[in-house]
């Protein structure tokens, strides 16, 4: 047990210097690391040190551990640049960059443990590198410190700051639930998943946080409401388009740049939404991709490497790739439907091109 | 998966209409069933459904349990009557009660699989009977709609509600840490787990959720800080006194009673109160009981029986007996600190009592 909770390291993760988004993400980042730092450190040590763990701060003996683990704070960024969007200061936004960066931590947290998942940014997840029960306590830690980072927080916009993330939270469980449930529904046929029934899952799973994130910053800002839910649905937009990447990368995605094993999503017969859309083919390849899967084969090594290639042939790689251009355009053109600062405004569309500008 | 959610037996439990605070017990439970009811309602399918049946309501196939399994709801009784103590109605509190039950459904739900305890309330607990992952979920789920339920209530106490709660919050997860980390102490020597450090982790465990409760009835209730105060502080004092009573059944409790085996907690050699104030004695029980625990042996059958009765022979068994009933005397008195409404502080303190009446 460390004695003190553990800073992140100072030096700048790599490839934090490449472009303006990621300068606007180190600028964040900075920002938000002492208030971040603190609310670590107000946790139990033990569940701080597997906090700082989970965040890329330290190694499982509390030791630094050299920038490369730590997220991008995507999160975080997009708090404090919603906050200066509606012309308020960015520090407005920290506790609300806390508690989404807490949130995010969280849901990974407990969602490697729901999919087994062994691996997260190339190190042992947090439930194979401490047990799954003190990894379960862990991110019930990073729940309640999130909670509360916001209800602490200062001004007259707390309980509504609050409310959002609080619907946010209930949406990410829902998401994660639903999921889950997809592991059950057959891989064609009148109950297989359609594409609508997808999206509504990772606008659950993965854009309501990003909603939450760009809106908590405008509340903490003092937005109106209408400005408030112009961004929330940016974010949600930018946040499917988010997904549909990760979801090409999990199954073409490098390892060296994933940190996650190749065709990792297919052999963990996940329902992404490459492999859905392929399945609605018509197509030789969406035939033989069908009857592969319905035979319950394990799919891995050269099967793997087959079921990837049908699943392009099909169409499912370009048609994932039309999604997320089809989120990114609708996001940055909601950004455009209420009036925000300069700079801010610039800053942000910048960062959710960057977002999808990721090696797919 | 339940279509709808799944109702509660509309009977009431087994021995609810025994005395007057079984009464009060009852007529709490049913003026806060309807809002409970709907906020896990308001739950995706699946894990409204594990909810239902960890709050006892059904069984595993969604069919409706018959009364006994269900809670007999103290903490939302505590929170209706800290709101009519205050001179409210009852009704003011119901979101704060929901919020109190969801957190310590959550609480109850997370800490099964943390300790590998299979039986919950004589069934198996969520996550023997639906596995570990989903049991994480649904016990993420409780806890964000505990923090949204509250959020989303209406009034200016909204804020000072939830904070009160987040705060709670931090306590349990801290309480359950420093619980699990007992565990990594040794039995006798500098290193143990002297008698104030095993309360202060009760008071997190267990006192923190009980203050809360009735503090949140009292804030809700609109009453002023000082009363909130009082009020918490004789809640967190009834949690001592609870724990107290709870580490006694831990060990000499009747199985049919407590729905665990025989010796639970010694079984899983739990550092529980009456084995450490066993320890901290000199006598000859005291050290064969030190001498046995040291040795690393198995503790089952008959080595079980043994330790309970060198527990007991050392004074551990009446030292826990006279710390249930310091607390629960110094509860009962901080509740004569604040002027309270006749009715409602009679129905208190009888519920108080009430709850070390158990067979211990």
């Amino acid at each position: 047990m460390s004695p003190s909770p553990v800073r992140p390291p100072v030096c700048p993760p790599a490839g934090s210097t490449a472009g303006s988004a990621s300068d606007v993400l180190e600028r964040c980042r900075e920002l938000v690391r002492p208030a971040l730092v603190e609310a670590v450190g107000r946790l139990h040590p033990w569940t701080g040190e597997m906090a700082a763990y989970a965040l890329g701060w330290a190694d499982t003996a509390g030791n630094p551990e050299p920038g490369g683990s730590e997220g991008k704070g995507v999160r975080q960024a997009l708090a404090v640049l919603g906050a200066e969007a509606v012309g308020a200061d960015g520090s407005d936004a920290v506790p609300g960059a806390v508690a989404v960066e807490l949130v995010h931590t969280f849901s990974l947290l407990h969602d490697d443990i729901m999919d087994a998942d062994a691996l997260r940014r190339r190190r042992p997840a947090v439930w194979k590198a401490y047990g799954t029960g003190p990894a379960v306590l862990a991110g019930d830690a990073l729940f309640a410190q999130a909670v509360a980072t916001l209800a602490e927080a200062r001004g007259r916009q707390t309980a509504a700051a609050v409310r959002c993330l609080a619907r946010t939270l209930n949406a990410l469980v829902s998401g994660q639930a639903e999921d889950l449930r997809f592991e059950h529904r057959p891989w064609r046929g009148p109950d297989a998943v359609g594409p609508d029934r997808y999206r509504m899952m990772a606008e659950q799973k993965t854009g309501a946080l990003l909603g939450c994130a760009i809106a908590l910053g405008a509340v903490l800002g003092g937005a109106p409401d209408r400005t408030v839910t112009v961004l929330e649905r940016a974010g949600r937009h930018l946040g499917l388009a988010f997904q549909a990447v990760d979801d090409i990368l999990g199954i073409w995605g490098d390892p060296a740049v994933t940190g996650k094993p190749v065709h990792a999503d297919l052999r963990q017969g996940k329902k992404t939404y490459p492999v859905l859309t392929a399945l609605a083919g018509e197509g030789r390849a969406a035939r033989e991709l069908g009857a592969l899967l319905d035979s319950g084969r394990r799919v891995d090594g050269d099967t793997a490497e087959h079921v990837a290639a049908l699943v392009e042939e099909a169409g499912g790689r370009i048609a994932t790739r039309e999604e997320a251009r089809r989120h990114l355009d609708i996001a940055r053109h909601t950004l455009r439907e209420t009036p925000l600062t300069g700079t801010a405004a610039h800053q942000l569309d910048a960062l959710f091109a960057h977002l999808l500008d990721r090696t797919w």
